[in-house]
């Protein structure tokens, strides 16, 4: 596996493995890799013949005051983990590369980057849309794939690449859980051991959520409120939000006629968490 | 000449002509072409084998109240120009095509944008960004070319392609001007004759600011009062802006130790006219 920290390398790679035909998957990520991220690239490998990972912590997408600074970096690790899986190339631009001095374009998706994180995260996904289109400028692939922990960011992304006809196919990846249920994710490594053991609420509340729909409710009032009391049964947990959204609009539901997204925001100790599931109502 | 108004067909057709190894040279206008179009359409055959030109009254560039509606267009005249200058495609897509329900992705450029024009026309250059975005997504040409008329569109292009790392080349071709030496404008066909005389002050008032940086002036500021005295005495024309600007940052001038953009946008009756000119101090 090649590691490519130049941005012209990365793009000159590209543009030569795609002259021989090759198809080209993608799989942007944070770093400090877990079996979530991994779970991506063995579905870009099925996909596609060439695989490339960036690992870029990307500054625009942190707010004041959160967690840029402290993000857990590894470059190591992450590489070998990459290259076990069989990925092509890591692709490890640096901050200075991806905003040169003068840099100042902003991608927007307006009303779909409002919502749910986006009301304590103001610019976060300005920041993803911004950077997942320079990322896949220069890596021109012909699919991307993000996992569906990040729903929001998926439905941010798809509207993008779709709205500004990139060309690019975006696959979602199954949201990857430990062994306690909880959603894989860089920032459980936050977590101590008693935090770790209450932010099972997010994946319990989820789950009571699947199974009252199972039982036939569908005013999304009800399930919101029952996963709600899910989450404030744990003292350290804080809820950001718990919503009960359609899953591309990401607008708000009163009722489940049809498929809807349960997804929720909460905070255990000072770690900000995210999660979802699909709600498929007769299923 | 192929009038393709398909996107997908248009995205098709460079995938085959990229796949014989043709170079692709893109020139996107808002059509009622006129002779600077023709040039930039001759510079841009120059330099690439294939020739797309793209001819889309873009709505998202126009305000409120601006001249969206009146724009004037012939479609017969427009492809009847492009094919005998020899250019090989026409994409005429339509607004809904362009903008499907739900588009909500908005292309920003920062304090680039905000200047100049910027300032009478709010949201214009992230209606312009947008859609050359889009319009470069889907030609995905290797060259673009822009007319230097429309200075800060250019350097607002050249930014967003930069920063954006989308591998397209921007090439700027020099302003045509009629007999008159207003600059080439498909605006002009808005004027009366008397309004046609009277604005022939923009390009009087550009030659001036040539005239007195050629004689050694450096204050810009002077520079600009002799500009907007030029202007002032032609009684339907109403200054929108003048100034003397970097050319890349487009930031106001205080002195002129190097190459400067004399800019101004004019209202002669009803009709808002720009120009401008490079002004190089000691040539």
């Amino acid at each position: 596996m090649k590691v490519v920290t130049d941005i012209s390398e990365m793009a000159a790679l590209s543009v030569e493995r795609r002259r021989r035909g090759w198809t080209i998957g993608f799989v942007p990520t944070m770093g400090y890799l877990h079996k979530g991220h991994l779970s991506l690239v063995r579905l870009a490998r099925e996909r596609a013949r060439w695989i490339v990972a960036s690992v870029f912590v990307n500054p625009t997408q942190f707010g004041p005051g959160e967690d840029y600074d402290q993000y857990p970096r590894d470059r190591e690790r992450d590489r070998a983990l990459l290259e076990a899986e069989g990925c092509d190339v890591m692709f490890f631009p640096s901050a200075e590369a991806m905003y040169p001095h003068g840099f100042s374009t902003t991608v927007s998706v307006g009303d779909l980057a409002e919502k749910l994180c986006g009301r304590s995260r103001p610019g976060h996904f300005d920041g993803v849309a911004t950077v997942v289109l320079e990322l896949l400028n220069i890596v021109r692939p012909d699919l991307a794939v993000f996992g569906e922990k990040d729903a929001q960011q998926l439905a941010v992304i798809r509207r993008m690449v779709s709205d500004l006809n990139t060309g690019v196919e975006i696959v979602g990846g199954p949201t990857v859980r430990e062994s306690d249920g909880i959603a894989a994710s860089s920032r459980n490594a936050y977590l101590s051991p008693e935090e770790r053991k209450q932010a099972t609420c997010l994946v319990h509340a989820l789950e009571k959520a699947q199974d009252l729909v199972r039982s036939g409710e569908t005013r999304a009032e009800s399930v919101v409120e029952a996963m709600r009391r899910v989450i404030e049964s744990e003292p350290l947990a804080r809820i950001d939000y718990v919503s009960v959204v359609d899953p591309e609009s990401l607008e708000d539901l009163e009722v489940l006629p049809r498929e809807a997204l349960a997804a929720l925001a909460v905070r255990v100790g000072d770690t900000r968490l995210i999660d979802n599931v699909r709600l498929v109502p007769g299923e």
